[in-house]
């Protein structure tokens, strides 16, 4: 059992319709200055990460969104810029906005430069924490393309043989299209965990699994208050000897793409503070989009994603266990659930939602 | 200490110079019907991978792609034909060669695509095993490019809660140029380990650790015969609970991009029998070059690198250690080392070489 899951037991939870949560995050953010259509981006972006399960990135976040523009360091209007541009690419400014309203006009723009040149590859400097890597990366498939999404963020793990959270968690999400069977929707951070996992066991006084992240001393703890308190996760593959120096080797691709490559803040310069006072992101994400016909016919290529699938499903099973999962399957099924049953806010989730609509007059009841 | 530095202790070696090497490999490739020019380049990638200390990937293969040649399985000529076309996209056929001509080929239509359109992405079916994918990523650095190479491979490992090899060892390379430092080369399977560490443990009975492969059960062992009876190495991240599906997810991209994208081979389809009769590869590769001058200026992209990279290596060590490497950081070294000294053989690898040259009537002298 994980943690994720003995936390699902003893927290008690809510039920709330995905469009009542969003028009509720949207009329936030449209209080906050933000116009309209990027407000209902940006709620969209978070009511899919609860719709798909993953919580650490959902309507949960939104008190961050909300401290940040308050405090001016996410700006609400998002003044877009276009820095560069080839006939595959470009590099975008975010205008230091909310990081979901450039990333989402970023895919546009791929899917677009896709069509016209076989590929289309959009880089963004100056943006913010943009949600779920796999929401961009999905608005690939309904124009037959396949989406890759990669995006860095502030330091939370240690590099092989480091003691200091100086690499980012940072994502990787690639989406491709089947035919009868969902989407392939991969969408990982690239260390053990992200950091969620950590605060929950945190919380609940719960030992982490040794492997998952180290003390201060670069030694590896099964204790989340030493993770936190000047530790780090370690990058995915975990210690040396289980090649954690891959996981190490993709934050840093990841931090070139997003951030050397444009412009953008890198590794522990992302929210340094400056005298003592917080600092706007200044994160940077890449986005691309390759057009499948450029390639093969796209009933061949999702016929053959069907069977690549199915061979993976139906190959022998480990003992004791009855299922093989690919990539995005989870999360589909929860959001089916969800959009039945509604998704379940823990309570203190709920609460602290409730009390930021009060702080702009907006009632959120369900 | 890992498992291959005991045999390293272990095995006696004989120190040969790359050009001869180099020249070897060359000959006995033109004496199997290889035009001399693709001859040169499958020499240059195989003892390239030796000069970096990547024996596993090295002229230590060179009998297989002498068998694979002699039985008909691979063509000495390989022809090559472009299947379709996009401004910044093309997809190959090997025409069943050597991988490493059509996969320099491909890079070298990826580099001029990337001039012309500011990315270019190559990718090809009906291909062979390549040698070192970072050979190809390396390729785009003096254009002042950053540099992407997959490719999939005959299956090795197991999904998350399977019991059968069916995805393979997959890898992703990565190459970003830098000013002072040397460059950024990432080239990692995107399995815990190659087989090369497995087999290698069983030539010395050594134990594994426990994480890095399977029984044909699928449960975790630290015996490398249970490994290769029916078993198979983990993916990166290992075991459910410190997230192999993440591996495993990486894996499957790369089989899309190179496969499903293409019409190559992919999962346990590669390398299956017929009629108890063995098969051509068909594997595919995926291949990429990114203009840095269509985001930002080169100079400015080449500081930030030797900024980065020195932050990483910097930064606090852990107890006991006394580096941080940057990936490709230890190869560059051994390619200093080895162009130097001289290639370091295991004695069976060079006695097997001098036997292929026997052969074919080519002698291998040092």
């Amino acid at each position: 059992m994980t943690i994720k899951e003995n936390v699902m037991v003893v927290e008690e939870t809510v039920l709330v319709s995905a469009d009542v949560l969003r028009n509720f995050v949207r009329d936030v953010f449209v209080k906050l200055g933000v116009p309209a259509d990027d407000a209902y981006i940006s709620a969209d972006v978070l009511v899919k990460a609860d719709l798909r399960g993953i919580e650490s990135h959902g309507v949960g976040r939104l008190s961050r969104y909300v401290d940040r523009i308050r405090t001016g360091l996410i700006e609400p209007v998002a003044r877009i810029s276009v820095v560069r541009e080839t006939p595959s690419s470009i590099l975008l400014d975010g205008g230091n906005g909310l990081g979901q309203v450039v990333s989402y006009q970023a895919m546009q723009r791929c899917i677009k430069k896709a069509k016209g040149a076989g590929t289309g590859w959009v880089a963004v400097r100056n943006s913010n924490h943009f949600g779920i890597a796999g929401y961009y990366a999905m608005m690939t498939l309904e124009h037959n393309m396949l989406g890759l999404c990669f995006t860095n963020s502030r330091p939370l793990a240690v590099p092989t043989y480091g003691r200091e959270s100086i690499i980012g968690t940072n994502p990787i999400s690639f989406a491709a299209p089947c035919n009868k069977e969902k989407p392939f929707v991969l969408d990982m951070a690239t260390t053990v965990v992200p950091i969620g996992k950590i605060e929950v066991a945190q919380r609940k006084s719960i030992p982490l699994p040794l492997g998952w992240a180290v003390d201060n001393t670069g030694t590896p703890t099964t204790d989340p208050n030493k993770v936190l308190k000047g530790g780090g996760i370690l990058p995915l593959g975990g210690r040396a000897e289980f090649s954690g120096y891959k996981g190490y080797g993709l934050s840093v691709m990841i931090d070139i793409l997003c951030a050397v490559l444009t412009g953008a803040n890198y590794l522990s310069l992302i929210e340094r503070p400056v005298d003592g006072k917080a600092t706007s992101s200044n994160i940077g994400h890449f986005f691309g989009a390759i057009s499948i016909d450029g390639f093969r016919n796209l009933d061949e290529f999702t016929e053959t994603m069907d069977n690549l699938i199915g061979m993976l499903k139906n190959s022998a099973k480990e003992e004791g266990e009855t299922r093989i999962f690919v990539a995005g399957e989870r999360e589909f099924e929860k959001e089916e659930e969800h959009l039945t049953s509604g998704i379940p806010l823990y309570k203190k989730t709920f609460l602290n939602l409730k009390k930021i609509g009060d702080s702009v007059g907006i009632a959120l009841s369900i």
